[in-house]
C-alpha cells in the first residue's frame, strides 16, 4: 500500500476487518516489520486521538516515531514559484517536504480544511504536496476532505458489535475483554481477544447504520463524514445518511447512498447511529462552502431520538460537545460505544501501517 | 501498586529504599518489564526535571513513552453534566480522559494547584479524575498538593548521605561515583554503585532533618512540602518543620509532626536542611488560601543560617531562587546536595514505575 | 571525542569521510552502541532539518532521544551570581544545567546568536556552559558561531558528488540509490550504497568550492558559513570566499582562505557554489554586527552566475528564500545538490554521535 487516503487503498474489507482482528487478538505481532523504520508525524493542526492512537500503533509495529508540529503560524511555507521570499515564508515547500522525506520510511499527515477555498480543501492540495515531493509513502491524519483511520475504526467497531448482538453465541461478553474505558458506564465493553470470531457474512443480516448530521456552534470540516460515507458504502451495511437540506455532501464521498431529510425516519430501525457535525459543504450552493447554515437543535439526539431505532449503538469520533450533537444520557448511556470506538484507533492504524511497511 | 501518589501506596520503606539502591546499581536490570508497555506523561503544567527524569526512568524500564502537553488554554475539558458546550470547551472530560487510558498502560498526571479554591485543590479533583476515568493506573507528577516522586528522591538522598557520614567504612569517597552533575563545586558526589550497602538501620543515630520555608516572590503550591513532611513522617528520622506563624501545612500531611516557629532552634544540630518555599495553605485562615503573607527575607539560608547546625547538608527540590531561598555561597558550598537530589529523581521514578509493571 | 564543535574536534577527515560513507551503506550497523544511551536535544531555538536529522541518527545508533524545547521567553536563566532572583527568571544556570545532564549520556544544545552583543556569541557563551557544567559531552546543533554537523555533511555531500563527477567509473548513476528528495527535479540522486568507493585522493584534481554571500530580508547569524570555512579549508579543495567588502568572517573560521569581492571572478572555474546569507560579522566595523548593511541583489545566483562556473553544482543549507539567494530555476535545476545535502545531515550525524557513544 503506497498511501492510505480513500478506502480503495486498503483493498477488500473483510480482509482488512480479519487483520484487525487478528492484530486486537495480538497488537505485537508484527513487531518485527517495523525495525529500523521510522514514521514521521506531521501535524498542522491540533490533535489529541490521533497523535496518541498513531503513535502507539507504530510503537506496537516496533517502529520509531518522529513528532513534528508545524505551528501553521511560525512556519509558512511558499507554494508558488517565482517569487521573491522577502515576506513572512520562510520556507518553500519544494524544499521543506523533500527533506522531511529523507529521515524517515513513512509519513502521515494532519491538515485540516480552511473552509474558505472549496476547491483549494477538495483539491487536498497539501496532502497532494507530500505525496508529489516527499518520495515516501503518506497516509491521511485527517486532511482537508478525509479522515480514513477515523472511518476504518468505525467498521471496525460496527463489526465487532453487530456480530454479537446478532449471534448469541459470540456475545461480547463471553470474551475477555481488555480493560479500556469508561467501564463506569458500561463503555469497557470494547473488544474482543478472539481471532477466530468469523467476520461479519450473509450469516447475519446488515445492520442499519445512520450517519446524522447534529447541530454544532462551530463550523467543522466534512471530512469525518466524507470518509464515514465513503467507507459505509464499501461495506456491508443498509446506509442512510440525515441532515437538514442544503448540508448535501460532496457526491465523490456519498456517490448514490441514500439521503433522508427527515430524521425521524431515517433513525427508524436503525442498529447504529454516527452523529456528527459538519459545515455545509457547498455542494447546493458554493458560496455557503464552510458556513454553519443551521443550527437547528431538533438535531441533537437525545432519548427519544434513540426510541425511534432499533435499540441502535451511538457513536461519534471524538470530541464531542455535549448539549448540542447529543444529550448526556445518550453518550453515557449502555449503547453508547464511543470510548470502544476511539480505542479501535490503535488498531486501524496498526492495520494500515503494516501494510505500508510491508509494501516498502 | 495500582497508584502512586501517597507514601503509603510505596509499602515498606525500607523495602523500598532497597530497591532504589539496587536499581542505581543497575539502571537498565528491570528492563524486561517495560517491553510493549506505553507509559503516558500528561502535562497540564511545564516541567523540567519531571518531565526528562521519569522519560529517563521509562526508558530504563523499556517502556514506550507518549508526551502529551495539555495548553490548559488551548484545550480546556468540560467536568459539568447538563451543559450545552457552546463555549471554549470542546471536549467533556468523560470522554478525553478515557480515550487517553486506551492508547497506554500507565498513566503519569502533572497538574498544579489553581491556589483560589483550597477545596478543589486539596480534592485533587484533576487527578482523581484520572484514577476514576482513565481505566489505567495513574502516579502523580505534582499535582495539586502532592510530589511523591520528589519526596522519595529526597528520601533515598538522605538515606545515601546519612549512612555515610555515620559510618566511616561507608564514606561516600570510597565508591565508584557516578559522574554526574556539577563536578566544580563539589556536587559531583552523587551516590554509590554498591548495592550491598546496609539500609539506615538501628546501628546508626537518627538524622534531624528539618524542613524549612523560605521566602519567594511568587505564590508556589504545597505539594512538595506535603509530600516531603509525609515522607519524613514515615521514615527512620528525626523530623522538624519551621516557617512562619500562618504558614501551617495541612494537618492531613502533617500530622503530629513537630512544629518550631523559630527557624533557629529548629536548625540546631540538623543534619539535613530543606528548604522550600510554599503560599499560605489556609489551615489557619482560609482567606489566606495560596496568598503570600510573608516575604520576611530572615528565613532566606545563609551561611550563618547554616552555622547553627551539625554541618548540614543543604537539599532543595529545584528549581531554587537564589537570594530568597539560599544564597550562592550556600548551594554552591561543599554540603550542598541539590544535584545529586534531583539525579535521585531518575531512580525513584524507576521504582515506581517498575513497581506500577509489575502489578499490571 | 569529548565534544563536537570544530573541524579538529572529528580528527582526520579521511577516516571521518570514510565512516561517513560505511554508515550510508549500512545506517543501522552500530545499533549496539547506543543501547541504553540517551541523548538529550535542548533547542533554545526553532529546528526543521536538525531536529528530525539528529533524531533520525540517533534512532539509527539505538539511542533513546528526549527532546527539550526550551522557550526562550518562558524559561529564562540566572547567569549572575550574587543576585537576588525577584524577576522573570526562575532558575539559575548553576543548577539547571547540571540538572539536564543527570539524565542522559550525550548533549546536543542549539543556540542562536542574539547578534547584538559580538563578544558575548563569540564566546559561545551558552554553549561552554553547557560544556563546563553538565558532566556530559556536548556537540553543537547549531549555536552562536558553528553549524559543525551541517558542515561535516556539506563535505560529505562534495565528496560523494566530486568523485562521480571526476572518475566515470564511478559515476554516480551506476549506483543503487536510496530514493529520496526530490526527483522530479532530478535531485533523487544523491549518494550511493558502495562503501568500497575511494576516498577523494591525489587521482582526482581538486574541487573548486565558492562560498559565495547573498541578500537576505533578515539578520542572519554567521554560523553555518563560519563553519563551513573552517571544515573547507580543513578539506583536500580549493576554496574561494566571496561577499560584499564589509561583511568579512571572523578570522578564526576563515583563517588565510582566499577571499574574492569580484563574485565573478570567485565563480569562475568553480565546481561547487555554497551560497549563504549572512548578516554583517563586524569584523572590519563592530558596531556593524549582526547589521544587514548590504541588500545588493546582484548577489543573488541565477542561471547567468551559473554560466560562469565550470558546471558547478548548487548547494545551499535550507531554509532559503527563492528570489533572494537564488531563483527557482538554478535550485530545481539538475546541478542542485540541496536535497541530497540535507539527506546527508542523517549520516554527518550518525558518525558524530557513534564517535561520542564509542568515547563514552
Amino acid at each position: 500500500m503506497r498511501s492510505f487516503i480513500n478506502v480503495e487503498d486498503i483493498g477488500p474489507l473483510d480482509k482488512a476487518l480479519a487483520e484487525a482482528f487478528e492484530i486486537k487478538n495480538d497488537r505485537f505481532k508484527y513487531q518485527h516489520l517495523g525495525k529500523n523504520k521510522t514514521l514521521m508525524m506531521i501535524f498542522f493542526n491540533n490533535s489529541l486521538r490521533t497523535r496518541l492512537s498513531t503513535q502507539k500503533a507504530a510503537m506496537n509495529l516496533g517502529m520509531n516515531v518522529i513528532v513534528l508540529d508545524v505551528n501553521a503560524g511560525a512556519w509558512k511555507l511558499e507554494t508558488e514559484r517565482g517569487v521573491i521570499m522577502d515576506g513572512d515564508k520562510s520556507e518553500h515547500l519544494l524544499e521543506a517536504i523533500p527533506v522531511m522525506g529523507c529521515y524517515c520510511d513513512l509519513i502521515g499527515v494532519r491538515s485540516f480544511a480552511g473552509l474558505t477555498d472549496r476547491e483549494y480543501d477538495y483539491a487536498e492540495t497539501v496532502l497532494n504536496q507530500f505525496i508529489k515531493y516527499s518520495g515516501r509513502p503518506v497516509f491521511a491524519m485527517e486532511t482537508a476532505t478525509v479522515h480514513p483511520l477515523q472511518a476504518f475504526a468505525d467498521l471496525i467497531t460496527i463489526e465487532e458489535y453487530w456480530r454479537t448482538i446478532e449471534n448469541s453465541e459470540l456475545r461480547i461478553e463471553n470474551y475477555d475483554m481488555p480493560k479500556c474505558g469508561n467501564e463506569a458506564n458500561g463503555q469497557g465493553v470494547q473488544g474482543n481477544r478472539n481471532s477466530q470470531l468469523p467476520i461479519h457474512n450473509s450469516q447475519f443480516k446488515r445492520p442499519k447504520v445512520v450517519l446524522t448530521w447534529a447541530p454544532h456552534c462551530r463550523a467543522l470540516p466534512q471530512a469525518v463524514p466524507n470518509s464515514f460515507a465513503q467507507w459505509m458504502r464499501a461495506a456491508d451495511v443498509d446506509f442512510v445518511i440525515t441532515h437538514p437540506e442544503g448540508y448535501e455532501l460532496d457526491p465523490k464521498f456519498v456517490g448514490d447512498a441514500r439521503v433522508e431529510y427527515d430524521q425521524r425516519k431515517a433513525f427508524e430501525g436503525a442498529d447504529f447511529i454516527y452523529a456528527k457535525n459538519w459545515s455545509n459543504p457547498g455542494v447546493t450552493n458554493p458560496a455557503d462552502y464552510g458556513k454553519i447554515t443551521s443550527k437547528d437543535m431538533s438535531w441533537t439526539v437525545d432519548a427519544e431520538h434513540m426510541s425511534w431505532t432499533n435499540n441502535a449503538k451511538f457513536m461519534h469520533c471524538l470530541p464531542v460537545r455535549r448539549g448540542l450533537i447529543v444529550t448526556d444520557d445518550v453518550i453515557e448511556g449502555p449503547n453508547s460505544i464511543v470510548i470502544p470506538e476511539a480505542a479501535n484507533r490503535e488498531i486501524s492504524c496498526s492495520v494500515v501501517l503494516k501494510r505500508m511497511l510491508e509494501a516498502l
